[in-house]
């Protein structure tokens, strides 16, 4: 059985916790928060500590904590023998030791909520083959989507992130507002967003764009920006509009 | 038995003549369009026509032509009696005759796919009380979702449609297309993307946004612009995320 430690108690680590639990082969055999109140989710069913220095031995580090975090915690574990990871999108490879490596799952986490990490693609990067392989095991036992991919290309992935989770959730804020302005129940919208999401699992966002700016009809256009006069959606309306006719301008 | 006329063969047209061949009491007794070959989709099942002249008495005429016709075409028909209502979101209610109305469906149709018509949200406005009843009773044979709803209002629910819809779709385009320059199988999003929209069947997308604008992250979000130095969508990423950050600024 191979060892696992979890630092942090947060979304990311919440379903790790739950993912590797259920597979073979890997125990988490600790959990590590500096606040004692925030153990509460693991500490009937694994060993806790908020002290780390009192780290048991394992096989591998998970570190889940926020991005600004990182490196100041790999420098405290600079002494520690085994592989240690970190879960952040965003930060690169840490340097400060032989064996370090990156577990980012591609997916945004909701704590307590059930999810199939059978789907959740995992990128993976480590300064050594063996790690990788190591890593690639892990992931392999809980997904089937499991993607090695270095620093620059993971920011690149988790800037994708960005504009299709945190982008295109704020378009269905603005729109969600919209309704909730006009006194119209925001459940109205909900049979075209499903729509919208239906048909990127048949053709590429890039074929399904449709709309006043994909068919240059300014005149819709006109009327929607004088609709948005003193608003700040104006502005986005606005720039995203003439992005797609830029996009599409060419093709028609 | 009902009779109705579709003027169109478009998508809303292929989609209502579908909706309405399977409801009792109604019959779509004809289909025009001006060009002969886009009649084929429903000359082998009902009555078609390429000449206005040629139209045959009806209770209820739906106009499901393009925006930047339908003014030109309620003026044409002005000697027709019966009940005459378009389907466009940004067109105001024709006033140019006592029997006029508004038959909008809330959804972004495709052609030839299969659609469950009960979810489409209908809304419907016309000049007559007794007219609006007729326009009620349709729709509810149709779908369980029915709003009555003025053209002001039915302008600024076709503006949240973008949003929600064609801007949120550009979203998902412009992360897609970062795996592509990234030559990174842009399936790789798709958990992320429905996961997205999970999370908007029990949540307001103000609730579930996330991402280092929602937090503040300037750190993350100047690495990102970096990233985008010389792209066009630097524009977006950075006009966006100035909004999520002002929207919950003060609630940090």
């Amino acid at each position: 059985m191979r060892k696992l430690i979890l630092l942090g108690t947060g979304n990311v680590a919440y379903h790790l916790y739950h993912a590797i639990s259920s597979i073979e082969n890997w125990e988490v055999v600790q959990v590590y928060n500096h606040r004692e109140e925030s153990l509460s989710d693991f500490n009937t069913t694994t060993q806790t500590t908020t002290n780390l220095n009192e780290l048991v031995d394992a096989n591998l580090i998970i570190c889940c904590l926020k991005d600004d975090l990182i490196e100041s915690y790999f420098e405290k574990l600079v002494d520690k023998d085994c592989l240690i990871v970190h879960t952040s999108g965003a930060k690169t490879l840490q340097k400060n030791r032989k064996k370090s490596g990156v577990f980012y799952p591609l997916q945004s986490f909701s704590k307590y909520k059930t999810m199939d990490y059978s789907k959740i693609p995992f990128c993976i990067e480590a300064t050594r083959a063996d790690d990788l392989k190591k890593l690639e095991n892990l992931a392999l036992s809980i997904s089937e989507s499991v993607y090695k991919i270095n620093s620059k290309k993971r920011l690149q992935m988790h800037l994708a992130a960005v504009f299709v989770n945190n982008f295109s959730n704020y378009m269905f804020k603005l729109g969600q507002d919209l309704c909730i302005e006009n006194h119209i129940d925001e459940a109205i919208l909900m049979p075209l967003i499903e729509e919208t999401f239906e048909k990127l699992k048949d053709i590429k966002a890039e074929e399904a764009q449709t709309g006043p700016a994909r068919r240059q009809d300014q005149e819709t256009i006109n009327q929607h920006l004088k609709l948005l006069k003193k608003d700040s959606k104006k502005e986005i309306y606005k720039i995203i509009s003439q992005h797609i006719k830029n996009d599409y301008g060419e093709k028609l």
